[in-house]
């Protein structure tokens, strides 16, 4: 090869080499990170023992951080919080840059926390993928896709990577206390935060802000059932997962907060059009009681094609900035 | 208080703020992390299906990082690598600062990886804590710490994080396969991998390096078990955890390997003096077929109490020099 190409193709190559890095974000700066239990009990005796059923944390300070921490609560995985579904960069890193102390919960029996006080079986069921692609909003029952959709859908790893994160979790009633009242504990160790939820997670958060003062605010994607007080609010069956009934002097802890229920695009083509209807219940309550709840539809702010997991979605950053107008508007970012 | 006063005290605050910051280590500098999941399989038809037995990958990579990546693989919780006992860094955190890649493991129906494609069932066990005590070599089988142990045996809350640094895990034959095949898998997409293993995890690590060429070395802390080719070293029961037999052709694999297998203190008062023999074995019948493997006993190099967990002890500093000598030895440290 002639000089000059050998020249010309080592330049192209320093170019793109420049152009690369400019694309390249700089590195995280982490100051700490590490992982601790917390909550659970101890049974047996003295001689013969078991510690069991606490909560699993796992967290990152950056330097310089906020002083509010993120305290992020999945309901499927913790995968959704770490990656977008392409590969790009999740809630986790992207708060981290944005200075805050980012934790990731497994609460008690699920995930890294399944060391459970109680035997439990767990048990298959084929057809899961199906009903997480109808329940997560990436299309209809059917299996097509939502025009529009937030998802790499022509990347067969994508769609292989969403319907494996998934781990056994409980979506009862007493696992949603049990988990609630761990997080309280975890949260009372941590400081200052705000519960960043996705579907059953914000059930679940919402019993930890009944538990303690430290949460400073909720933000939750997608709640599929809520805390109400005893004697009001919505009667029966409250949709696909049951609400809880706490005392008035309870839910009235609730009303103290900045509450917001983030929900995506398409919801009304599906069974989570009666979520929706439920969280207004829920937000109106909480309002009518002198609190700070609120719904935010992401079609109406202009951000379309959500699925039910919009923090992993291909527009997470856009997802991201409603959530850091949030905490900017609540005062929750400051140093 | 008079100003001279205020002007000490406040003296004595920014010398204090100033001392401190000098003994804070330098932020970690990290250019990407995440998670996936790898390996698996999908049960049922296109009409109904699930995808399971994948194991779940947790990874972290430096800002100029070196060539190969650490891949770190427990045996009873992922904490062990996250953090000291007495809430020190641990080998996660260690590596990344001295540049390595470092990707955490979970396993096929582990964890985060607990999404399986078989029915199981969870039983907790009261006496599991007095076992892990034994087990871990905190102390004797009475319960009475071994002098000089490097755990911090005066801190009630350091030996509740011991005690809840599990999860289910499955000591079988088909479950170390399926692990390991998963983890050959997970080591074929992040290429040239240290396997850094404990207890039993050391056998699942020996079968993906019969699996995966990526594999470039296995330093392993206390395994009780390990891959044997068929017709060749011990016969029968090998200890509290079978041994797995494999052609020779794939036991050969392990020969082209550095293999380091390190055990702590104390070893000689417990069950662990079989294993400890068993290693003898395996490291002799490796270097007799022209292999590369040796083991570390922390005493001999002057390494004093350490447990079965011994990167998670007290001197967790001191053991990973032993493991950046062994790697820089092997050029397995090259930028």
């Amino acid at each position: 090869m002639p000089v000059a190409h050998r020249m010309r193709g080592a330049l192209a190559l320093s170019l793109m080499a420049l152009l690369c890095a400019a694309a390249k974000p700089a590195p995280m700066l982490i100051d700490r990170q590490g992982s601790f239990t917390v909550g659970g009990t101890v049974i047996g005796d003295a001689a013969k023992s078991l510690h069991c059923d606490h909560g699993f944390v796992e967290y990152q300070i950056p330097a310089h951080p906020r002083k509010t921490a993120l305290f992020l609560w999945h309901s499927a995985s913790v995968q959704a919080w770490q990656q977008r579904w392409d590969g790009g960069e999740g809630y986790q890193s992207l708060f981290l840059r944005r200075g805050f102390p980012v934790y990731l919960w497994d609460g008690p029996r699920v995930g890294r926390a399944n060391w459970a006080c109680e035997p439990y079986n767990v048990t298959p069921r084929i057809g899961t993928d199906q009903m997480n692609f109808m329940a997560w909003r990436f299309g209809t029952a059917d299996g097509a896709w939502f025009p529009g959709v937030q998802f790499p859908k022509t990347d067969p790893q994508a769609l292989d990577q969403a319907m494996r994160a998934r781990y056994d979790e409980f979506d009862t009633t007493p696992n949603a206390l049990l988990q609630g009242g761990a997080a309280a504990k975890a949260i009372d160790r941590i400081g200052p935060s705000v519960l960043v939820t996705n579907s059953a997670g914000g059930l679940r958060a919402l019993v930890a802000a009944t538990k303690s003062d430290q949460v400073k605010a909720i933000v939750a994607y997608e709640t599929p059932a809520f805390v109400f007080p005893e004697g009001e609010g919505p009667k029966g069956s409250t949709g696909p997962i049951d609400s809880i009934r706490v005392p008035m002097a309870d839910f009235m802890k609730l009303t103290r907060i900045p509450i917001q229920i983030v929900w995506g695009d398409n919801t009304e083509k599906t069974f989570w059009r009666g979520s929706v209807a439920l969280t207004r219940q829920f937000v109106d309550l909480v309002n009518a009681h002198g609190g700070h709840a609120e719904i935010l539809m992401l079609p109406d702010v202009g951000i379309h094609g959500n699925t039910h997991i919009a923090f992993a979605d291909l527009n997470n950053v856009q997802v991201a900035d409603q959530l850091s107008l949030f905490l900017k508007k609540n005062k929750l970012d400051l140093r």
